[in-house]
């Protein structure tokens, strides 16, 4: 694999954040991109904030190690515990998963009543509802942690009586805080492959149709800003290239996330 | 914490072994007991061999530099990959999950037709048909992967609608590939929560009730011998000290899989 000078980073607890890649690839065709999944580690999203952010660091040393103009944290939990750091810490730009999905919640929500979906560690972070109350002092946010929506789209079980049952049974939780949320954040880089799933429970529990905020798009309009701004937009023919800590079926999985062949995927100790 | 020389030292990916820890207490109350789980790492049921081997030296020798007199490797997926190696490089003696469970699902077996539940990685290794067959070279053994248990366990997700579903999923497998299994081998450490659900729903397929072979309790029964045999039995109070890599959620998890509340929690970094 190249060294790669000047691609964009994008680090994620697995294979998740292969969603991101996709929404970059569509966004941005010309840049090269190096993923890294810590699969060996994974998942971060039930994991104590110093644990993940001990994986973050190393997540992003590794990247910035190999020359990346642009880190991107895909992983929603990841980017709750460590972007502050991170940014502190790190010369190149860094940007999160979290303040893109909050500015289009904002931009979507007429009532400024707003739902988010994540792990349990982005729920008890508060950070989505810090990010959308930065924009939108006067909205409503409510938060609802949803476990296992990560196990079923790494299974692929995104249809049928199982996911709707357990979406159901989330998105009632939220209907329970907020029955007037016009606005759902997919919190989470799986839960787009359980949209279909969630649109319809939220039709159904809420009377009417959700917006619903995936973050892979509002990261990838949020990257090429960040390039832009900077100069630092590539022309070339663009590329991908993935390293993981664990290769154990990332190539079936994230190909499933990616919806397409990973061809240059490469295993890394982070230790 | 004490050192604890001489104690009965258990690890696993997380909680999980602490269903283990349970029958130990009860076969051996005078027992001390150290406990550790790998939390900040979990789970290990979809990472690969070359992973799980790796953290579960890590996890051995952090044991046996604490002295412990015997070492239960609870995790049957760190069972399937790492016992071997753990005999071959420790002097102290090393019970894993997988031969236990296997001795007690022949002795359970009249047919001789044995189904086992496990994760990706036990199923994948082919660990439990190998030591079945070693005890009864004519059993015809059936394996099913099951990914979302373990996350439907944690969660307390353990009676209603979807445990049912996802239950008769996995077991309409099993029937698919031997409708004439008695004997369901229980795994992982995780499925015992899961019994009520998984024995309605064999009783359902199968038409008649199963046997279920719980690991926990046969590698209590299995540390009782190798202790008596070398004349390693204690006589004191008992005592469970626990170690975990991640703090979150162990005691809240963890107490459900004990059955009781766990007052003795120190963090510690494995890398």
């Amino acid at each position: 694999m190249q060294m790669a000078m000047g691609s964009i980073g994008v680090f994620d607890s697995g294979v998740g954040g292969l969603t991101v890649v996709r929404a970059l690839r569509a966004a941005l065709p010309a840049e090269p991109i190096l993923y890294l999944g810590d699969t060996a580690r994974f998942p971060y999203g039930s994991k104590s904030p110093a644990t993940v952010l001990r994986y973050a660091r190393g997540n992003a040393r590794f990247l910035v190690e190999r020359g990346v103009k642009l880190l991107l944290i895909a992983c929603n939990t990841a980017s709750a515990f460590a972007l502050d750091t991170l940014r502190s810490e790190l010369e190149v730009p860094v940007l999160g998963a979290v303040v893109p999905g909050a500015e289009e919640a904002v931009a979507c929500s007429r009532r400024r009543r707003i739902g988010v979906l994540g792990t349990i560690g982005t729920v008890q972070s508060g950070s989505y509802a810090r990010a959308i109350h930065a924009l939108a002092p006067e909205a409503a946010v409510a938060a609802q942690a949803c476990p296992l929506l990560v196990p079923l789209a790494e299974e692929g079980w995104t249809n049928g009586d199982v996911p709707r049952l357990v979406v159901e049974r989330y998105l009632g939780e939220l209907h329970g805080s907020d029955p007037e949320i016009d606005t759902l954040v997919l919190g989470c880089t799986h839960y787009p492959l359980l949209k279909g799933a969630i649109a319809e429970a939220g039709e159904r529990l809420f009377g009417r149709p959700l917006w619903m905020v995936d973050s892979a798009g509002a990261m990838a309009r949020a990257a090429r800003a960040a390039l832009s701004q900077r100069n630092l937009l590539a022309d070339g023919q663009g590329s991908l290239g993935c390293f993981v800590t664990d290769r154990s079926r990332f190539a079936e999985v994230g190909g499933r996330l990616f919806g397409g062949p990973l061809a240059d995927v490469e295993q890394v100790d982070l230790g």
